[in-house]
């Protein structure tokens, strides 16, 4: 996993293009905070549309959330041309996702030729404070 | 894991009142299509809301549907009064989740007094077709 | 995944000479019993030697059985020359794994190009009683 | 997870006695490394008794010390007279575990009053280098 040099524009506007695409970040309020080589971070305020039964961040809210930012941390390191597939992922919640926002980061553990591995981490920001509420982990593909 | 006897009406009830009470789910468009003993199945029709970027259902839609299934599959077994959270899932995607609608059937394969295993399994409808498009395992606890 | 016809007998002999080569399997004194299209299931004893610490199987010997059980399932599956690597699994442990001998049975639930899925399962026979100790899914990466 | 005192003396006899009743560890000839709160780190040398069928660590060695690291991480922060039981985990494979040692590592990321979640990692020695065979997520119950 190469980081030595600058982002590559092209991925990053390909990233850019890609994320607006996703009709589901769209539809959940999710944003880009952060692209770094290998790393992405998500970021997705709070909305009753999100609640589950208890009005807290509903899991699969979240999980939607680390699984794309994972999946553009392992597409920072691609070829252009090359897209990419979540195969599995593992998400181990921690905390309640209660709070104003979450942000997901996906950050790339293993950057092979076929497979990727991201660790997942998301927090909840509720007033000043800011917990853990989810870690994992997930296999992604390289195709083309 | 008893299943002899008909479902609680009241345990239907609260279920049923639960899964209006998630945003998420009212925000996805989904809806419950079978409530049996240890296991519930929802439904969610495609809308491009719902999408990843190459217009496919977003694996984090999927899985926020698997996860509700299972989550109110575990709950069926509970005595009133119980709550249920999530703890940990895994999801393997085996298939692109195209279509028209996909399905999510959560099962309980262990039903502890303190910890529920369930088998996450999500279906596309496309055309006449239907492939499996996921398969998962949730551990959830119980809780009051 | 074409079980139509009857397993290429190279691919069995293949499949059993690899188990023999791996140094573990011997030594955690397990044994094939079963090898059929997309399923092996292998056979393990009980010994002091494999052991946690209250007398049970260790869930260390159970998985190694169960992962082994699962990179031959996917290999029934494969052209002769190809090799198989596990590159990531979970497990959920249901029941204390308690008694004379554990069986782990290893099944294809997609044989994808480049990527395998597996279920694994694993029973253990205390008396007359078969209890279900483990299930889980693994993925496979296919070689060559 | 409170780890502002010194470790209890108590536990770590505890965890030691624990260990040697540990059959399987004592037959893949795993050794306790470091012991601190809410890390533990075991050791196991190489052995033909280990391998799978390319002479490399099998996996389900290295899973099986990885599963031990962890349970005896959660238990470094548990009241004297509790027990630990695993109850899923979950290894991405990201290198061939090939060298003369391996070492397994779990760290709590989660000491709660039922469930403490670890994470799992695995590092091979050969030679000089040293690099990253298996990173995870394990869930664990206290008992008692």
């Amino acid at each position: 996993m190469d980081c030595s040099g600058p982002l590559n524009p092209e991925i990053v506007a390909r990233l850019e293009d890609s994320f607006a695409a996703q009709g589901l970040m769209q539809h959940l309020g999710a944003e880009i905070s952060t692209i770094r080589c290998g790393e992405v971070v998500l970021r997705m305020p709070f909305r009753p549309q999100l609640s589950q039964q208890h009005g807290f961040f509903h899991a699969g809210a979240t999980t939607a959330l680390a699984d794309s930012a994972g999946g553009y941390a392992a597409f920072t390191l691609f070829d252009p041309g090359q897209e990419v597939l979540t195969t599995e992922f593992k998400l181990n919640l921690l905390n309640p996702a209660r709070g104003q926002a979450v942000e997901a980061r996906g950050r790339v553990i293993k950057s092979g030729r076929t497979l990727s591995v991201c660790q997942l981490d998301v927090w909840a920001e509720d007033g000043g404070t800011r917990s853990h509420v989810a870690t994992g982990l997930q296999t992604l593909i390289r195709l083309g």
